[in-house]
């Protein structure tokens, strides 16, 4: 059975391919190269990839630079130190409608291979604020999709979106990635790496990744600046 | 008022802007370049924009051709002479996720010039089979985009998708679009134009539209090949 997994080299989408395979899925991968400042979250993606032997992965070139409004995408400052998830609002790190485009592409992909299976990262614990990260913003995107394509329309399957991720911490989701076989040196989540792609250790993405390690009780294989 | 109006250049999306322009609206207009086969297509939308003075007009890449599927972005036979809308099943010209993916881009935008308003030119008396120009995935998309944006979630402003001409025959849209401005002579419809860029006459796009034009009673200024 396939399924298209949306894979941006982060923990959380790296953990998602792993439970994927885990559960008998052919995974076919999906990145997206949307002007993001960072290369470097497209090689942690092939090398996840390659970890877990996808059928297939592509990376779809995608123009979200050009409508601005994002510190990932545009040249405002990344928030460090700073990390109250929940509490204030929407960060200025969210791009907007990012997951409905992501999905979109992931549910076109499908349609060609004619697979009911979608995977995604989100996590409605964690999700920092992002309103497309929520499980009704997930629940409405899989009825949109059961209405888009001709397979929901000539009702040969139910097209279906798996969030494995949905209900756990970021200890859980460190412990679950351990489980299925994660490398997490392989992995990338910093939102401001150096020049040789060491993560920040102080952005949102570290703070979260390091607290969830720390909370599970394992280490991060990842190197940090300092 | 602001709206962002999905602008395909083609017969549809030209009346939409119309109307938007005609019901107060400054318009940003989207369009999309897609691996389509006629870049036609996407001189027409420049043209339409500056006739209507839309405030911008921007171009998006994106990247369908990655999936195949359609006989529009692949190397597949566009069906000639044979126009039955809604009794053939979904037609090969069915670019797959297509609706989805432009909204989610107009939202993108809409999202980021502070704007609540966007327009589409979807049908759903000559749909010809596409699922996504019902109104109940519009309706599902508008639900969406109130819970996948900041707008949505902070309850600022409810996201609205205008579809002017969801309850028009083609004959009701070819009026419309006198009524609002629209010159014909500068849209274009047709799925296989030659390299003059003059319309076949022959595939579905043109035979519907030139069906609307004799049910209206009136007469395209566009020049076909014969």
């Amino acid at each position: 059975m396939k399924a298209v997994c949306l894979l941006s080299g982060g923990l959380d989408s790296s953990t998602c391919v792993g439970v994927a395979r885990r559960d008998g899925f052919e995974c076919y991968a999906l990145s997206f190269d949307y002007g993001q400042r960072h290369r470097i979250e497209l090689e942690a993606a092939a090398r996840i990839a390659r970890h877990f032997g996808v059928r297939e992965h592509r990376v779809a070139q995608i123009d979200l630079r050009a409508f601005g409004g994002s510190a990932l995408t545009a040249d405002i400052a990344v928030p460090k130190d700073s990390l109250e998830p929940g509490t204030q609002g929407i960060p200025i790190t969210y791009v907007p409608a990012r997951n409905t485009i992501f999905l979109s592409y992931a549910m076109a992909w499908a349609e060609v291979l004619e697979c009911s299976d979608i995977f995604i990262g989100v996590n409605a614990i964690d999700y920092s604020g992002y309103p497309d990260c929520r499980p009704e913003f997930i629940a409405a995107f899989e009825h949109l999709a059961n209405l888009a394509t001709k397979t929901g329309v000539e009702g040969r399957t139910r097209l279906q979106i798996h969030t494995p991720l949905a209900q756990l911490d970021k200890a859980g989701i460190v412990k679950l990635a351990a489980d299925v076989g994660v490398d997490f040196a392989l992995t990338h989540s910093c939102y401001d790496p150096d020049p040789s792609g060491r993560s920040c250790g102080h952005c949102d993405s570290c703070l979260l990744r390091l607290r969830g390690f720390r909370e599970a009780g394992l280490s991060d294989s990842l190197p940090y600046r300092k």
